[in-house]
């Protein structure tokens, strides 16, 4: 630490003593290795993480972590040298998860097996005694609709539908698959089915269940609905081919309670020339309950506030105000970003703008590049500076979405950007209990933490 | 697995039905989203690379465990669809580690600690007895020649010299530091020291030592070495400052045995217009014994041997002989990588020549392209390829350095080419016992076995 701090303030130096000199392009690139040497010689935004995910853990909306969370990000910021920090109030849901979940499947030719299940989130549980029916395997809503009523009512539905290895960005797996989980069960009680099971949303083989949101319509009776691990899901898949008439066993407690106040969180660094224009970048503060929300998204928490902390090491006085948000609640209704959002416009919005949002809620992965949801002009201008991010990896600035968070602002014509990272590992982790501290390697965290850094100062200096 | 297979079938059935139809660039685009997708969903590989972890393990050149694997190679490349395979003999050098290593420090205010430490590679030992001394802690050889005989005679050197962690590829930062790894004993022995203890070269902060090889000079004594992991190095530094004084017992039972008879492993798919012009790749099949040589290089070894199970799988009949090359000795004195050069040449080469060779050994991460060493119109070739490879995140088509195994076929003027992946995690694990297989992510290793597999299929087809 004494050598790192020691280097950073060397580096610092360097970066004040060579800026005002040679040429745009030579000091642009200078400034950007210099928070890239930061970021990477520096341990405070990785022990943030730690505090996050060890001492907190994780913190669904709605939940005592939840608020602890909101504390915590409030004095970091500070720490991080925010010149500003508050709050938005927000109402979210409390949906809590009860008890262990149980699943046990009892076959005649199999004997009994339990199952790796966790609730899905919003789920109603099964009761204290359980829901005891046959399963009905099916790969996806038109087998379902073909199947009927005749063959679904009083039965189970089990929703084995695997992701697609064959996809290089796995985000796209995850969107051919992910509705299962959203609306299996809506779709199944259409069919007097009384629970489902649902093939976890990821390409790995294990034994994790993964959880996430679902979703149910007012006019369909509500059914519990599980996340069952993919090594069980095949396990089921065998067991059910030579014993179709096994039962399965389910008991869930999860329940919704009412809803209660929450907040985002926010901390700037005023402009020094455009206090009132905003360039904005944040991520999730919610997590899912049965992990320590990791990769998903303490990762995009603590790297937007190294911005700021980066931006103070470095001496770097933004012109634009440059502000921090710690959105709430994007794993189960995303009203913190319909909050931010009825902020960023008129008449809450007063006199600010404005003149970008960057998000990032893709795992703390090597950074690969930036998806820009903005004007072909707006494009075109952040291409113009890949020559100073390709050095870090960051070869594709593409027109594409941006993320859930920041999606609202859309329709007030802000430019809208995404952090990309490598998503070969990210649906190992997303939503299960093994989004935790130690699957984060440092430097991968960090060098998204300067990715952005760099990004915002590019778009404080040249505008967008 | 019913399901992988059957989705290889039709993959391969729609790429036949279509590779006769559509642009030339449409028909390239196809079968290389082909090679990807077959590669993606299929575990062979993965597979391999956990029998030659798990069961045959830590295989150091000269071991009993790395004739374990040249027989495994022998059978692997024969199941992966080589219509040939056949062994080149060499004689390797044939080092043991001998005991658990002991590096105990004694000091009158801080106590006794142990630390982890492991002997480097080629080392001599300390004798039954062990080493006691004091010691003396130098950042580089220049600070070790200041202090002269006068300060090192009778001591232990401890070089503490971290890697810079500002570097963007970490390949850099390890080349800053791996010299006090190979040459610090023969450095600190010229002014009298015992031994010497070296930080790892590593940029994790753990309690992993990291072997790797070093050597001796015939003009200067043969002192012993050890690697200290970076955690205790830091210790052994603050320990040191309030304790100049304390002493380091060492102890070390490695020993050089005689050299034995080793084989570079090859297995050949024969080309149908040019058999006598060959496109060779591979891996290394020896390993450091402390870990299971997963990244290193057991993934070089499966991958390189997957691209002839792609090959098969897609009903690729290649104009020119593709050739697996599975080199032994890599870690120690390159003797495999010789041996196999001079097959390259006169007179052993006989008719035939090498149009280009492709080395991976840079870890199982996610690929990022290929560093390609040579003429500048091969470089520019293999850069107008780059629409095809970039949708597999190679983006990186510069001209570099190749690796230590191929890079003795450059004097013959062969294009030599090296897979480049993500490195942000790769010193975490080489040379140290945490290089396990469930470190290994499948998909990233199988883009590598993918991305190799294209390459080749492109040289085959147009030539370099």
């Amino acid at each position: 630490m004494i050598m790192h701090t020691l280097k950073s303030f060397l580096a610092t130096v360097v970066f004040l003593a060579l800026a005002f000199s040679g040429s745009s392009q030579d000091k642009d690139s200078l400034t950007i290795s210099t928070i890239f040497g930061n970021a990477l010689s520096d341990n405070t935004a990785f022990h943030n993480l730690e505090y996050l995910c060890k001492k907190i853990g994780g913190r669904l909306c709605g939940s005592p972590q939840s608020m602890q969370a909101v504390k915590w990000s409030e004095t970091v910021l500070k720490n991080m040298g925010a010149d500003t920090v508050y709050k938005q109030e927000l109402k979210v849901r409390h949906w809590e998860r009860g008890e262990k979940e149980i699943a046990t499947v009892r076959s005649k030719t199999k004997g009994s097996h339990d199952l790796h299940v966790c609730a899905i989130g919003g789920s109603i549980g099964t009761g204290e005694k359980g829901i005891t029916a046959n399963v009905v395997e099916v790969k996806d809503f038109e087998e379902l609709a073909k199947l009927g009523i005749k063959e679904i009512e009083g039965k189970i539905v089990f929703f084995d539908h695997p992701a697609d290895p064959t996809y290089y960005y796995t985000f796209n797996a995850y969107g051919g698959v992910a509705k299962f989980r959203v609306f299996g069960a809506v779709q199944a009680a259409r069919f007097g089915a009384l629970a489902v099971i649902v093939r976890s949303a990821t390409l790995s083989h294990d034994d994790y269940p993964h959880t996430g949101v679902m979703h149910y319509a007012d006019t369909v009776k509500q059914i519990p609905a599980v996340a069952v691990s993919t090594n069980d899901a095949d396990n089921l898949d065998q067991w059910l081919k030579s014993d179709p008439g096994l039962s399965l066993y389910l008991r869930t407690t999860c329940k919704e309670l009412p809803e209660v106040t929450s907040y985002n969180v926010i901390g700037e660094i005023r402009g020094t020339e455009k206090p009132d224009e905003i360039i904005a970048f944040g991520g999730h503060l919610d997590s899912w309950d049965i992990g320590e929300g990791a990769h998903d998204d303490g990762i995009g928490v603590v790297q937007t506030m190294e911005v700021l902390r980066l931006f103070k090491a470095l001496g770097i006085k933004p012109k634009h105000t440059i502000r921090v948000v710690v959105f709430m609640d994007e794993e189960m209704a995303q009203r913190g970003a319909a909050r931010y959002a009825e902020s960023a416009k008129p008449p809450e919005a007063g006199k600010t703008k404005h003149i970008a949002a960057i998000e990032t809620d893709r795992g703390g992965f090597t950074p690969t590049g930036f998806s820009i949801d903005a004007s072909p002009e707006q494009v075109k201008k952040i291409r113009e500076w890949k020559s100073l991010l390709i050095p870090y990896g960051l070869y594709s600035l593409e027109k594409g979405g941006s993320g859930v968070d920041i999606r609202d602002l859309k329709p007030l014509g802000i430019p809208l950007i995404a952090l990309v990272t490598d998503s070969q590992r990210y649906f190992d982790y997303q939503h299960a209990a093994n989004d935790t501290f130690d699957k984060v390697n440092e430097r991968e965290m960090q060098l998204g933490s300067a990715s952005i850094a760099a990004l915002v100062w590019l778009i404080d200096k040249y505008g967008l």
